[in-house]
Formats: structure tokens, C-alpha cells, sequence
């Protein structure tokens, strides 16, 4: 198995992949607790509580440059998004940290109490070790999570809606942006401060049959959650909600329709409904489900070619 | 803050340090949870579970070298060892790995699995990442534990006796042996293959007033205990329980049991209970609790000056 060069921060699951696939399969043959929901949901559950783990590697998941209280946001919020996904209130959470040298401690320190300030959630405890000479800094964050109703994101039905939260893509013209294109600083803002839809998971959970949240790309999730409930996915691009931002950067063809469908880390909620289900939050229908497999795109009615790349995937 | 070189395999938790104990009142000025008990203890609580969380790191806490399956094995165990001083039974565990290469990921499995069997511990879930070329491998184990009594490490009296599980010093002498030196196997699998006192962790936290697992060294994590406490702690070098093995390695005398008082991994369970108690499974009694504060050591009656090293600490 190759290492992976550093590249874009994204988060990384047990879903997918060529070389996790067969990790994921091992780990299937170990014993497993029956809220592993058998190691294919993004949560697991025990008692009332849902958990959720997520680590994130530098030069892999975050550049060495990155602000430090960034990267305390985006750890706590990404794990957060997963808990919002299942509707769950945030209990608390674990913080494994590498220490280092006192200003990136220190600040990373106040960013991480700034963005547990922000979303309500107090920390229950964690480890701290001390790294060799030279390693990347790797972070992980275990988010704990309560009264649940924790859908799955393999309970859409035939018929179904598939609706989105938000909008779409602004996290990845963001980094473009940060990386030094012209472009407005909402965008990178959703890049640097995801905020995970809790309120709206929490509303939503209890009415619809599926939900997950949009990290990897709204394709590859949605595809994930048409096969993970055994049905096809049909997803119209002109419907998929883009803010003012995104079009004034990047326009609002099929194009920059594709490229906001495949960036990922929009931490929006991904969600199959009923049609015609009186949700209690805004949300976008974006395509619905029919008895099948895959991943259908149109553009306005008219059929588009799937793209080569859904999102994020089969890279451990 | 300098990082360290490699050295012998060991817990690090949020407890002293100098650099780890800036980093924990730092820590301490963010939201806790009320189950954080303010980042004093080796186990968080929430409703009816304990949480304890470690990572080791390649270099620091093993050696490149080591076996993927003792890896494994000490990962769980550890942490294992945190739930037993809690009374608390195993729930399950998450795991954050790092894909590396094909054979050590398989190795690691399968020791990984026949730990997760022989503790009868199932694993919830966690998340697998990649690192960037020549990074260490660095390994997160939560485990989760419930119907837990969870005396604190706070709650000795004056005139409580001061107990301990099995034999002392094993692990220490059996790295020595692992790294070349002349002695007994049975060492060598103190070290590489702890054995966690769940059921004993179980039967004794309903009885005692105290209770922590040895993990760093018996000297410092009694003085840790005493202070919790805010007593004074009295040990008896001599009725350190030393096994058969270990005497016939490295003596009997007041420096082979000074090495064994200060060398760590044990992974015993160190108990404060009131004299006479009737405790249900073997202990040794070691010394005894008082009003005041420090550690004081004698040798069958006679004073015996503290070491420089009462263990593994101020390590970050």
C-alpha cells in the first residue's frame, strides 16, 4: 500500500477505497459490536449515544501552513457534521493532540476553545504524546453524541427525494481561493469554518428515511447512499443550490455545476424524504430515488456524463 | 516545547509534566463536561459509561521493530488497563490507524483481532488515514466502558492500607531482556503482552476508596494517588510483590525492588481500602496512607531515600 503524497485536507472514513477496502473488510472478520452497524455508517452507536471518530494528518488532511486555529475548527467541526447527520446532540468530545512548540499549542489551543464555545460541546478528556523529530503533526477527535435519531444512509425508498442543505461548493472554490485564485472571501471562509448543520440535523432526523453529511462530494455521497439502500439515484446539476458567491466566481453552467458536485467538505446534510414530506428546515430537492442502481445525472432534463472523479474516494 | 527522542515504549496521559502541564491548564480553561473531572483522572464519564483514550507513537511509546501484534496487543491493553482501574466492563473500542504497508497492516490485524477475543472487547468502529512518506505510524484506541463503580484516584482516608495487584516489575526487567539482556521469556511477555485486571478491577471497585492502574511506575503513581488524595503515603520497599522470575533475574534486595517500584507497564491495580477491609480477589499490601502529603519508603522499618526517578514523567 502506497502512502498517499500530501494534497488537499479532506476527511477520510471507513467507506471506500481500494486499499481501506480491503483493511475494511479485515477489520469485518474481527469481532465487531453490533452499533458498528458492521463498520458501514459514519457513526457507531452505543446505548443512547452515537460516536464518531475522525483523525487529521498534516500534509495530508491540513497544510503545515494552516492556521492552527483552522485546523482546531475544522477537526472539531467535521466530526461535529457527522453527529448533525444523525440528528444527535453533541455530548462531548476526546482530544488526542501531538504536542509541539508552544505557539502552535497555543494557538491551537484558542481556536479549539473558541470553536467548542461555538458549538456548545464540552471536552471530556483526551491524551497528549510527544512526537519524533520531524513527524507530521496528527490529530484526532472522537465527538460523542445523545438523543439521536440517527438515521441511516441506507434507508432511502423508492420514490424518495433527495435533498440537500445549504449550498453546494463553496468549500472547494474556497481552497482555490485560499491557494491564491481571485475570488471573494466567503468562499474561503466555508473552506476554513465549516459549520456542521446540528440544528437542522436534529430537525430533519426524526422525518426522513436516510441522511449523511456532504464531505467527499455531493456525487460520490449521494451514490454512497443510493447503494448503501440498494436503489439509483437520478441528481438534476441545475438543481443543486450554489451561493451568490460561488456563481459570481465560477458562473452557474454544468460545468461549475460539476466541479461544486465533486469538491467535497461542504459538511451540508445529504437527506432522502418522502415527496412531498413537510420538512421543518430549508432544503433543496436535488433528484430522488427509484428502484435500481447507480448514479444518473441530467442537466435540465437532459442526460450528462458522469464525471471521471464523484469526490474523494479509495484513498485511505 | 522540545519533542523527545525515542526511548522505551510507555503510557503518556494528561497527568505532570512540565510542558504536558501547561498544555493541561491551558486545556482546563476551555469548556469541560462535568465528567472531565476537570482532566484529573485516567477515565472520562458519560451517563453510564467511563472513556479513556491513548495513542502511541512509533519511536516513542514502540520501537519500529516491534511486532505488529505485541503493537496491537499493548494498544488495547492499555487502555483496557484504565477501564479495569474503573471497575468498569469493556463496551467496545474505536480505532484510529494509519494504512501503511500490506504486511504490517495484516500482522497488526491479526493480533489486534486476538486481543479484541481473548478481552472479549468488540470493536465499534474508528477510521483509518493515510501518512506522508516516512512518517511514523501513530495509533488512537478509545475504549468504552460501563457499570462501572469508578472509584476516583482521589478518594484514599487516613489509615487506608495501600494494595496492589499481582507482581511489580516484571514488564521493566523483561524490556531489558527483550533488548538483549540474559533472562527469563516469561518477563519479555510481561512486557510485550500485559494482561489488563478486569476482573479484578471489577470485583475490587466496589470495596476500595481509591484505585488506579500502574501504568508509569508503582512509586509515581502512588505519590500521584497520595496527592489526589492530599495524603501522606507510606511504602514498604520490601513487601513489594516481586515474582519468582524477577528474583531469580534480578534479586531480592532494596535496588532490584527500587528498579521494579520504578519501572512501569505493569499494569496492575493499585487500590487505597480501609485496614481489615475483606477484599474478594489477592492483593498485597504494600503501605498505607496518612494526613500530610509526600511519598516515604522504607525498607522492612528502615527509612530508604526516595530515587531521582520515581518513573515515567514530565514527558509530555
Amino acid at each position: 500500500l502506497a502512502r498517499e503524497a500530501p494534497d488537499k485536507p479532506r476527511a477520510t472514513r471507513y467507506h471506500g477505497g481500494v486499499t481501506e477496502a480491503d483493511f475494511l473488510a479485515a477489520l469485518r472478520g474481527l469481532p465487531l459490536h453490533p452499533g458498528a452497524h458492521d463498520l458501514r455508517d459514519d457513526t457507531a452507536t452505543l446505548g443512547r449515544y452515537v460516536l464518531t471518530t475522525d483523525t487529521l494528518v498534516e500534509g495530508v488532511h491540513f497544510l503545515a501552513g494552516d492556521s492552527p486555529a483552522d485546523v482546531a475548527w475544522k477537526l472539531l467541526a467535521t466530526n461535529l457534521s457527522d453527529l448533525a447527520a444523525k440528528g444527535a446532540r453533541p455530548s462531548g468530545v476526546l482530544l488526542n493532540y501531538p504536542l509541539d512548540d508552544d505557539g502552535w499549542d497555543r494557538a491551537f489551543l484558542a481556536g479549539f476553545g473558541d470553536a467548542l464555545t461555538h458549538f456548545a460541546t464540552p471536552l471530556l478528556g483526551g491524551d497528549t504524546v510527544s512526537l519524533p523529530q520531524g513527524a507530521p503533526r496528527i490529530l484526532t477527535l472522537t465527538a460523542i453524541g445523545e438523543d439521536a435519531p440517527a438515521p441511516p444512509r441506507s434507508g432511502a425508498r423508492p420514490g424518495d427525494g433527495l435533498h440537500v442543505t445549504g449550498t453546494i461548493g463553496d468549500a472547494g472554490a474556497g481552497l482555490a481561493v485560499a491557494q491564491g485564485r481571485d475570488g471573494p472571501a466567503a468562499l474561503v471562509e466555508r473552506y476554513r469554518r465549516p459549520l456542521p448543520r446540528l440544528a437542522e440535523g436534529r430537525a430533519l432526523a426524526p422525518l426522513v428515511h436516510a441522511m449523511m453529511d456532504v464531505s467527499d462530494g455531493l456525487l460520490i455521497d449521494a451514490a454512497r447512499m443510493a447503494e448503501a439502500s440498494g436503489l439509483a439515484v437520478t441528481i438534476d446539476l441545475a438543481a443543486i443550490p450554489l451561493s451568490a458567491a460561488l456563481r459570481a466566481y465560477a458562473g452557474d453552467g454544468a460545468e461549475a455545476r460539476l466541479a461544486a458536485a465533486t469538491a467535497g467538505d461542504d459538511y451540508e446534510l445529504l437527506l432522502a424524504a418522502a415527496s412531498g414530506a413537510a420538512l421543518p428546515v430549508p432544503v433543496t430537492r436535488i433528484g430522488g430515488f427509484a428502484a435500481g442502481s447507480g448514479l444518473t445525472l441530467t442537466f435540465a432534463g437532459a442526460p450528462v456524463p458522469l464525471p471521471a472523479r464523484l469526490g474523494y474516494q479509495h484513498r485511505g
